[in-house]
């Protein structure tokens, strides 16, 4: 397996669904083979689940459903398009992986981290992330670049205290799994936020080997 | 909590779906409030995220995903469900539950009883059945029975080798969770396999106390 599996984390109005596209333009350019892809959802069968997860309409959900749903979407994205371009030596890109669901659902639902981390081992076994990019930005900041527009998901309509509880649970799990996680000022400009990803991700194509 | 947790286990083609119809006009007629339900599904989530794993089309769909998609079905049902009947003092009637995990991606996808019990664990909580009701049938007549109208969907389509592993699961399970497990000989007549159900029933509501 000669790919380099790097996943992009941080709340929501980090900035990081921009600078994966500009990631991906960057590689292209390079020359260098990749994909690029999100969670939930990522395969067909993942963007059935994605859309039961974040439908305004399904208020009622419990919040171990909400977390079995997403790791059930991560099994099939690890099992049809993860692991499939890593063996075939690509860069895969991913918008979202475990440590959101670490953050969202163990720490902004209270089902607890080690509970949330054990149903997602079972559904990515040892397929863990080369390179974790977190997109570290100023909360407040976060809220207003994502809500301005009016047009937010079942997760993201939590309101503020749910955000700032997910916020706190990433600078958690920072100290908790900080093995190949890196973090990314994400308060500049998208030249200095994709300049800092660019050296990063190109450190771990080289340690590919 | 006063109701009374009863859920209808075994392989496809046993008679469970049959008799389960049978038991709530029993239950009727005596005037024992109860609530009839199914897995996956009964719930408006539930029914979606069943429409998924039994749709023929996801064949690429991973063991994991497979196993965690019930599980999910499974705490919506609880959570919106069984757990406010089991409240209201109904007697609840659930035509698979858990044990079905357990026999059909613990051991027909092989995927471990131990880490499919744990994941639906996360599911369920404490919320274990009162009784579950076990039909036990010769497997060559449940193939028979089930798989001659043409209409399987993509569990039941997996061919006899798939079923026999099922079946030799299931009686496993039956000897290391045989806690209120009660095995209903299926072979019969309808009406012989009702009262043995009813039977059984009858003493689990009269130990509700």
């Amino acid at each position: 397996m000669n790919g380099v599996f790097i996943t992009l984390e941080g709340p929501d109005g980090s900035g990081k669904s921009t600078i994966i596209g500009l990631i991906g333009e960057y590689l292209e350019k390079e020359g260098i083979e990749f994909i690029k892809t999100r969670e939930p959802g990522g395969t067909a069968i993942g963007e059935e689940i994605r859309d039961i997860i974040l439908d305004n309409k399904n208020t009622n959900m419990s919040y171990q459903t909400e977390a079995l749903l997403y790791a059930a979407s991560r099994g099939q994205h690890i099992h049809e398009k993860i692991l499939p371009g890593l063996k075939a030596g690509k860069v895969v890109l991913c918008d979202r992986f475990i440590l959101s669901s670490l953050a969202y659902q163990g720490v902004g639902r209270e089902l607890g981290i080690k509970k949330v981390k054990a149903i997602n081992d079972f559904a990515i076994g040892d397929v863990y992330p080369d390179l974790t990019l977190f997109f570290h930005i100023d909360p407040k900041k976060t809220l207003e670049r994502k809500f301005g527009n009016g047009d937010a998901d079942r997760l993201e309509n939590l309101g503020n205290d749910f955000h700032e509880k997910v916020y706190n649970g990433y600078m958690d799990l920072l100290k908790i799994y900080p093995e190949n996680i890196e973090i990314i000022d994400a308060n500049g400009s998208i030249e200095e936020v994709l300049e800092q990803a660019i050296d990063k991700i190109n450190k771990a194509i080289r340690q590919r080997g």
